[in-house]
């Protein structure tokens, strides 16, 4: 049984099968609200600051208030402790997953949103040291949108991570029927993006490229936490615009996110590839053993 | 104080200010759901069988399972019949809002999400008369997309009301910041789509033009009125592809929803315009006064 926190004046730990939202709650009816997933490993919180820098970055990209960090912090704390206490031992993988929405639009049409509301939410996550070291199929799909389209179109919300994930849901869906376990998404005129719940990072030429932020996407936790190790062992990392073109000539693909940390690919679009096992599996361990 | 009605084996009146969503419903977590806003004028439920089909459809497209549209309907007529009772009288205007979302993500992330859950929500709509007979001021801003997108990628949800509607609110906070009322969306290649909570009719060279339902929106229920009734007078109807500078060119533009039912536009990115006065008040006294 999962834990979750409601984000009051205290915090409360509530039973998680219990309503906790209201029906007029903006992150309910229009999915405007933003979120975090933070990877617990072996019993340690990821970058947890990360996951709160990029929290307040999504709540401004929706001009929400600025989100309580010392409160968020401590909601995470209180979740994942009553999440070990009741299991009784440390889980290999679990996740907290943090919301934080728009609060309640006024009854009757009249006054203004809110109070801002926020929860914490812990559980354990399924085993994925077989995707881990094995790879996943990934077949890449349009975003829809042309490069760079979040400069010049601030209200369309790209790189924001928001509750309105129907999208990305439903490219994983379609992935899924078509036989693959995850998406490349790409931009009309031919670059890489990220996936629906990851990012991209291809080693081309041996440097390790992910597609520049700039362009229309998230700035990955696990990603960064991957360039740190990467650039520590003198290979060359660059934020750059990625083509398609590059993306299937390079010699290792990983997928990379707070909680299932890094997955090689092994297939893309259908064709087999290979990729660097003894760099990934000495890259995973560095990720998943880190201090926090 | 607004009506609330579960739609589970029975239906349930419930206290709109309690919480009735669960954390885990897909709905809150990942905007993955869909919805309907059924207009209410002068107490009668105006098109609810376009509306109920327009759910079928917007489920449809999110792979999720048929709403029982009789158990929708029976709640809609639960919600409304609770809200005229506890006002005492009936209001001028009032909304039905109806959510279908996929049910509760299973804890552990083992097993499948749902039962998938279903509420209508009845309250009181303000005072728009003053916009439905002067008029607003509407700005364009792209949707990122080029024209037909829906067509070629279905994961990209184009035309269904789904719960995930953070851009549709961000570029509504856009234009309000701007000095306007309402946002005239675009693709990329310079056609027009819709509004974030309305759709388009323009007349070009005497036709009542919306944009085709294939370019990639909602096809509007009030717009389908708004035809009906202007076939009936004799003044040509037409779905096609429109562009920009047509739009621009139109002798009347008009915005339609359910609620609002229709806005004539009398001013585009800060230029003043004109609309047909009489055309407007005999269409719109005509779209509010139907028996349903």
């Amino acid at each position: 049984m999962p834990t979750l926190v409601v984000i009051e004046d205290a915090l409360r730990l509530v039973d998680p099968r219990e309503p906790v939202v209201r029906f007029a709650d903006l992150g309910f009816t229009r999915g405007d609200g933003v979120f975090e997933s933070v990877g617990v490993h072996r019993g340690t919180l990821m970058d947890v600051e990360p996951h709160l820098d990029r929290l307040e970055y999504s709540a401004r990209m929706l001009d929400l208030p600025a989100p309580d960090r010392a409160a968020f912090a401590a909601a995470i704390d209180m979740a994942v402790s009553a999440l070990f206490e009741q299991l009784g031992h440390v889980p290999d993988t679990a996740l907290c997953k943090l919301i934080y929405t728009r609060g309640d639009e006024p009854f009757g049409g009249a006054g203004t949103p809110g109070p801002a509301f926020g929860l914490a939410f812990a559980d354990v996550y399924p085993d994925v040291s077989e995707k881990r070291r094995r790879g996943v199929a990934a077949l890449t799909l349009t975003r829809g949108y042309p490069l760079n389209i979040g400069a010049e179109a601030p209200w369309l919300l790209v790189g924001a991570k928001s509750l309105s994930y129907a999208f990305n849901m439903a490219a994983m869906r379609y992935a899924r029927a078509q036989g693959a376990e995850d998406v490349i998404l790409t931009t009309t005129d031919g670059y890489v993006l990220e996936c629906p719940q990851s990012n991209v990072i291809a080693l081309v030429d041996g440097v390790a490229v992910t597609p520049a932020i700039e362009g229309g996407l998230l700035h990955g936790t696990a990603q960064r936490a991957a360039f740190a190790y990467l650039g520590a062992r003198g290979i060359a990392c660059d934020y750059r615009p990625l083509t398609l073109a590059e993306l299937e000539s390079a010699s290792s693909i990983w997928l990379t996110n707070s909680v299932q940390m890094l997955r090689p690919v092994r297939a893309l679009n259908g064709v087999e590839r290979s990729f660097d096992a003894e760099l990934n599996a000495q890259m995973l361990e560095h990720l998943l053993s880190r201090e926090g």
